[in-house]
C-alpha cells in the first residue's frame, strides 16, 4: 500500500503545483476573476489543470481499486508514467497547445491499463458470488 | 464490495467516455484549443462532461461510505439509477439543453440519498462513540 | 474514522450545496445553458463551485491517507477550518472577487497541513519496507 499512497499523495501534490500556476498565470497577465477567457497563455494553464482535474478522479479510484489486483511495483510504474506524461503535457499545452498529444496519451494510458484490471477484476469477484 | 467495484469502474468509464466525445466534438467542429466557448454544441458536450465531473466526485465518496450502512444489492441499484440517468441527461442535452432535467434529477436522486444514508451513519457512529 | 466520515460527508454536501447556488444563479440571472459566460455575478457562483471541486479532489484523499497518522480529532478540526474556510470564500468572491484571499488561505491551509503529513507518512512507509 506504501506506493499507492506515494503515488496518489504526488499526483495531489502535483495537481495543487498546476493549481498554483493558474494562479499565478492570473496575476501575472492580468485576468481579473471571475474571468477564464480573455488572455490565451491563462486559458492554456487552466486547461492544463482542468484536463489534469478530468484525469485525477479518474486515475486515483482506479488506482485504488486496482491495489487489490496488482503487485506493488505495477502500481508504482503507472503512477510514475501518468506523473511524467502529466508534466510532458504541461510543458507543451503552454507552448503549443496542438503538441498536447504525447503527453495526454501517456497520462491516459496509465489510467486506461488500470481501469481495464479494475472492470476484469470486480466482474471476476461478482461472477466467483 | 463487488457491486461498490463494479459501479465504481462503471461510472468512471462513463466519465471516460463523455471526455472522449468533449475531444471528438472539439475535432469535429474545430475548436482549437484551449478555446472553450464559440461553438454551442461543443459546449453542450463540454457542459455534460463537467457536470459529470461535479456529480462523479460526490458520487464515489457517497457510495464508499454508504457500503457500510446499506446492503450491497442497493448500492448496485442506486449506482444503476445513476449511470442511466446520466446518459439520459447526455442525450437531452446535447439535442436541447433546456430538457434536461429529467437525466439531471435522475442522476442526481441517488447521489442525495447515498448522501443522507452517511450522515445519518456518521452522526450515529459519533453519538455511540 | 468516524470523524473522517462526518468530515467527508459535510465536505460533500457543502460542494453540493455550491452547485446548488450555481444553478439557481443560472434561474435567477437568465444563463441560459450551455453558456458559462455573459453574467459577472454568475460567473462568480461558478469560480466557486469550480475552485471548490479543486480543493474538495485534494481535500478527501489527503485526508483519508492522513487518519492513518493523525488522531481523530485533530482530523475534525483540519476538516472544520477547511469547511469554514469555503464560507468565507463563497461569501467573499460572490461580494468581491478581489477579496477572495482569506477563505482561500483558510481552506487550502488544512489540505497542505494533511498532504505533507501524507508524503511523510507514506515515504517513511516506504522506507521502513
Amino acid at each position: 500500500m506504501a506506493w499507492v499512497e506515494l503515488v496518489t499523495v504526488l499526483a495531489l501534490l502535483q495537481f495543487l503545483y498546476f493549481g498554483m500556476l493558474v494562479g499565478r498565470a492570473r496575476e501575472r497577465l492580468g485576468v481579473k476573476a471571475p474571468a477564464t477567457t480573455g488572455n490565451e497563455i491563462f486559458e492554456r494553464y487552466l486547461r492544463v489543470q482542468m484536463n489534469t482535474l478530468e484525469l485525477l478522479v479518474l486515475l486515483l479510484p482506479a488506482l485504488w481499486l486496482a491495489s487489490g489486483h496488482l503487485a506493488a511495483p505495477w502500481l508504482g510504474v503507472l503512477g510514475a508514467i501518468y506523473l511524467i506524461g502529466r508534466f510532458i503535457y504541461l510543458r507543451a499545452y503552454v507552448a503549443e497547445p496542438a503538441k498536447r498529444s504525447l503527453g495526454f496519451g501517456l497520462s491516459a494510458l496509465p489510467i486506461l491499463i488500470l481501469l481495464v484490471t479494475d472492470l476484469v477484476g470486480a466482474v471476476a469477484r461478482l461472477v466467483r458470488g
